[in-house]
């Protein structure tokens, strides 16, 4: 009775450590695999050229300049899809504010400026079709004006959002020449 | 009689001939001191850096980037007034247009866009004290979409407006980091 037992025992323990390791490994891959976001706000983007301009009103009130970095405005400009690696579009986000001062000289209120920067200040999608698979082939990324990523919940948002626009490469923005 | 009478023709033709060129050389030296706008669009614009994003309400309903030269940006970035010689601010209006399609991604109408070219599609301000002193050491320009200058009247209607910004070398647009 005691070496069944004992080996009934040492089974279950075995069975219970294989387990456990296939549930933890299977949760590290899955983390590996879907990295959906980039962490650090990519070098020069304040330098970058001008894809288009957009205005959010609602909750996010906010007035936006997004730019390209070289390889997204080449495509954009050749107007061929999908972007090619590397592509990153990003997307700065000022509040809305009106202009006592431009008022002033249009002589009547019509005049909306950049203001302080919102939270969500500066947003990023970076092309690498093979890190990024899970999320169309693009890292979504999203920073405070202290460069701090933001809450992750809302970064996740992003992609189901994008899929809207899946058949233009997931990207909203057209260029405007 | 006849001898003063030849004299007095003369002397009065002299002496209208005189004025005659006085006043012609006199309106042609007004016009080339003030030169106020120039008549082609700076090369390469497109490609400048940010300024800023504005919304204008009203008559002129449109959403617009301002962008800068290596020059202009330089000075912004510096916070140094007044513009360097060579510096050149210029803005792009596009028509304000609601976006069906981001308004259905963001579930409800909030969302606007750049649209097709305004009239006054692109303006400079050229900065050259000498040639442009007579407004303020700014060449003002405008054109369409076609790179056509917009008519007189409306570009010689710029400076004044920007007087009202004197004490910040003439120009509106704050630089949004």
């Amino acid at each position: 009775m005691r070496r069944i037992t004992v080996l009934l025992v040492a089974v279950a323990t075995l069975v219970g450590v294989v387990v456990f390791a296939a549930i933890t490994s299977r949760n590290v891959t899955a983390q590996e695999a879907t990295p959906i976001f980039v962490t650090e706000v990519p070098a020069g983007y304040r330098d970058w050229r001008v894809v288009s301009v957009t205005h959010e009103e609602g909750g996010l009130n906010d007035i936006r300049a997004v730019l390209g970095n070289d390889i997204a405005i080449k495509a954009y400009r050749a107007g061929k899809l999908p972007f090619p690696e590397g592509a990153i579009v990003g997307r700065i986000a000022w509040s809305y504010v009106p202009s006592e001062e431009n008022n002033k000289a249009f002589g009547h209120p019509q005049s909306f400026v950049a203001g302080p920067p919102t939270d969500a200040y500066l947003q990023f999608m970076v092309k690498d079709s093979k890190k990024y698979a899970a999320t169309g082939g693009w890292g979504y990324s999203s920073f405070d004006k202290d460069a701090k990523p933001s809450p992750e919940a809302g970064v996740k948002s992003c992609f189901p959002c994008h899929e809207a626009v899946k058949d233009r490469d997931f990207i909203f923005t057209r260029y405007t020449p």
